[in-house]
């Protein structure tokens, strides 16, 4: 016997015991009597051809608005133990077609549930803003008895004490969580792969990514699994799979909304906050979530949380010409870095034109700094020299995963990871030093555009695509500043769905002059037939601590898009 | 020549030339003719017999109300060009008997002031809500064309090229910058002195020390040589001044207030953050900064600052009972790691019975995990392995200050100091991570204490000591722990004075336990007489982020001592 190889075979058998635990925690009733051949790609009409579902059922989870479905609920028309039935057959339906699911918790959540149906039944009250709502977590949001895998075997058999701040609020709320969805190891990929539960696939086109870290949360609500999920972003990790996905999102400027007691890569890391947000298939979604958990004063339960209620006035754009009659937007058409797919190009052309439709004034946004802005920020990621992944994956012996891109059975590699060693003053706080800086220079040129608004004010957000093309085969999902760029300057910024790449206009364009290798490789990537009915969605960036107005403000341009399409007759 | 002393000569003539220059930007006639004997230790009443301010200059800088003195500016009762006048003649005078300035530009000020007194006459209107004030700033604040000296030879002939952003807000707000005040070498001390300008004495006993690092401003604001002046606090550095030197101030949370552009120690260390705040005689003079600044709009100038505008529902208590009519105080009467001395358990002891005949509850506060707390807030500060320092002292060859306490030629030793070479992950992730759980213990524990209160809310603000004792002699002040729990864990903390020490009340205490060989060594400190007449301050300690309502508060207090004062004949 090799014992090299042992702690190998180890993890591996923790592995697949993990992933029948999992499998057998889902109802035999729930199961697809024949899986679809796996060449078939979409999978998105499944769910309702089969037949696990009832009709009743179809109609409570095709509903799309989350303000409708938490009125249904407050007013006792729909029950909670029905919507997160209805909920809870659908994503385990997803979770067969594209492996989105990590805790499956049936009983759990139909109890609390039930628990809800009665005291509004007994109150004739509902117990908050988000009564009898099912809400799906990111594998980080740790609740008290179940494991909280977050793509490490060593996490296999750890069950959590106590919940996360954020699930102690939810149930404040009302609402029900009821599934934990896929990540990949480590948290710090665009994509959702790993050992313990395998890989995620997108339900638009399953031979491609549905994007990361929360990936399996993109998936499930694209499935229409879920009416409301919870993610987190420091780097692009909600709005990736939103925009691979096709699904409303806001990544929340630091310390908004509560991070206490979720696990977490590179924990202690401060430079760059991670955060969390909603991903949701309507705005209302995204609005409703953030403004439940603002009122429940999550600063007396998080220390790192500001203490800054929810604002009306700033929600009015009180700070954008009070009505917002007239907004000024810029659009980022190409970061100087990557230049984003014609399906983007098209979108924000689509934006534009809507937005000037509605009477308010688009200008082209003059790039600042970036490629600073982007070595600044992944140095900070990697100023630990991989420190945190090494010493997770040492613990079980995986190996830490060197790529996205599928093999048949992937080895393992011993890499030793050479830390930096670096000086906390020479490397971090120079870094957070150089970091200030470029805010404040970012801040400046931001407040410089008033002379080219013609509004009085200065730009009012900016439109960019949040990837610069729509979602691509697994393992070539590399490029995230267009992301990044927003965590480092922490800039609150929401997602929005566009359009969908339509074969007939979404031709490749001419070369340009590439700006680098990755350019030219992206460029090359972009082939019509492969991305065909991809979800485009499109960045609206706000500046920091400006989540009521940005949302308004997304309001404003889904509204835009909503006349300019039925004007124009697009889709 | 022995060429290993050049660099040492080198820097003490760059020394005593900057003291040169700075002694010649003195106007002639505000000199005094003769200075008191350096046996004369309270210097406090000099100002008002020199005979080189008028009657109605004296006044004018006699006006602790710093309410008053900006509607006299506003009103155009009093010129902004006699308030600067008067509080520069003054500031001199406290500078030749404390040492506490360290720029001196009489000119530039008068013109400004001057400026501003045309505008008003011109206009009918104030240009902003501290129209006409002169403010006096700590050696960080920049202004363009000035140096920056904080403590170091090294920066020496080195002029800014641009103003802080405190500054340009204080322009906008109308201000006048008149004096900067001077600051320890490395800013990392409860003292204040320097190789440059060297020591800053206290005005109520000059063989005490004023505090530091704000100590010029503690000695200056206490001689009434400026009617408001800002600091700042990574540890203590405002409230130890303001307690030493009978002050009002407010340590605000991290992000509230605009440091951008500052000059700074260990730049860069983002784990706890120094923060901004007033040094003022009168509670209106902190109000009237905090709300002046915060109106300006910080957060577009720097991007660090919180989006937060000034809420009068907070300062109207909104969260704590709403009228403030019943609010519950704990005491922390000993930290548990040192005795305060006699002086300040009677001052506590009076604000209880001041508090309690004004209607409100006082309770005992009980500590929790200071000594983690502590040890916590300590490793950060010096998790560079003091690299900071020893770069700017290397600078210049001037040698790092390794005490405070005074001899009469400090020689130069060359201490090397073993950077701690910590993994980024190891030792500073670490200590963020660490840091998040005490906070969170230390809030729940606050939260708890809603069992005790009879409000049915938790403790609405503690009152503790800033420091153990009222100001000792030079090189004795080492403890900072009382101040340094606050900005471990972030929250907001005014400082107000209480009384004085009374020789014939302040007796010393039989001995304790002693807790440790500190706490032993501080109760043998005390000798009534040595601290005769020292002012004794408190503590007002909220939650983070509470500055509207820790000031609100501090009213309370400070009217319910006024008025058991004024019933008991006390002082």
């Amino acid at each position: 016997m090799n014992t090299s190889s042992a702690p190998r075979s180890d993890w591996k058998v923790l592995c697949e015991n993990r992933r029948k635990a999992q499998q057998d925690s889902i109802p035999r009733e729930w199961l697809l009597s024949e899986l679809p051949p796996i060449s078939q790609r979409n999978v998105l009409d499944i769910p309702s051809k089969s037949g696990i579902l009832t009709p009743r059922e179809l109609g409570i989870t095709e509903t799309t608005d989350l303000g409708v479905i938490l009125q249904k609920l407050r007013s006792n028309e729909w029950t909670s133990v029905e919507v997160t039935t209805a909920f809870y057959k659908r994503a385990v339906i997803a979770h067969q077609l594209t492996n989105c699911l990590t805790e499956i918790f049936v009983d759990r959540a139909l109890e609390r549930a039930r628990y809800l149906d009665e005291m509004l039944e007994k109150t004739g009250k509902p117990l908050g803003p988000l009564h009898g709502l099912p809400v799906s977590l990111k594998d980080q949001f740790t609740m008290k008895g179940l494991e909280t895998i977050m793509g490490y075997v060593s996490s296999i058999g750890k069950h959590a004490e106590s919940d996360s701040v954020l699930v102690e609020i939810l149930y404040k709320c009302g609402a029900v969580p009821f599934v934990r969805t896929n990540v990949p190891q480590t948290l710090m990929w665009g994509e959702t792969y790993n050992h313990v539960f395998g890989r995620t696939l997108n339900p638009y086109n399953r031979t491609l990514t549905p994007g990361g870290s929360s990936g399996g949360e993109g998936a499930l609500v694209a499935m229409k699994g879920s009416p409301l999920g919870v993610g987190t972003d420091i780097g692009g990790s909600l709005r990736i799979p939103s925009a691979f996905c096709g699904l409303y999102t806001l990544r929340p400027s630091y310390g908004r909304l509560p991070y206490y007691g979720a696990a977490n890569a590179l924990m202690g890391q401060e430079s760059i906050l991670s955060v969390l947000g909603p991903m949701t298939n309507s705005l209302s979604g995204v609005i409703e979530f953030v403004k439940a958990i603002i009122y429940e004063k999550p600063w007396d339960l998080d220390p790192v949380v500001i203490r800054k209620p929810w604002s009306e006035a700033e929600y009015k754009l009180s700070e954008h010409g009070e009505d917002g009659a007239q907004l000024c937007f810029a659009i980022m058409w190409d970061n100087g870095v990557v230049r984003p797919h014609p399906p983007l190009l098209r979108a924000m052309k689509m934006t534009k034109d809507a937005l000037e439709a509605a009477g308010h004034k688009v200008i082209e946004w003059e790039c600042h700094r970036h490629i600073e802005i982007y070595k600044n920020a992944e140095t900070i990621f990697v100023a630990d020299g991989n420190h945190d992944y090494k010493t997770q994956c040492a613990l079980s012996g995986e190996p830490l995963i060197q790529t996205m891109i599928p093999t048949d059975d992937e080895e393992y590699q011993d890499h030793d990871y050479e830390p930096h060693n670096p000086l906390v003053k020479e490397l971090l706080w120079q870094l957070h030093d150089e970091k200030r800086e470029l805010r404040k220079s970012h801040l400046d040129h931001w407040n410089r555009t008033v002379s080219r608004t013609g509004t009085g004010r200065p730009v009012d957000a900016i439109i960019s695509p949040a990837v610069p093309y729509t979602a691509v085969p697994h393992g070539l999902n590399y490029d995230a500043f267009y992301t990044t760029l927003c965590n480092a300057l922490d800039y609150s910024t929401s997602m929005f769905p566009v359009t969908h790449v339509d074969p007939k206009i979404d031709v490749p364009h001419e070369p340009h002059d590439f700006y680098n290798h990755e350019d030219e490789m992206i460029f090359k990537l972009y082939q019509t037939d492969k991305f065909a009915g991809c979800p485009v969605g499109l960045q609206l960036i706000g500046r920091t601590l400006e989540e009521e107005a940005i949302l308004k403000m997304t309001e404003i341009v889904d509204d835009a898009l909503s006349k300019w399409k039925a004007m124009t007759m697009q889709i």
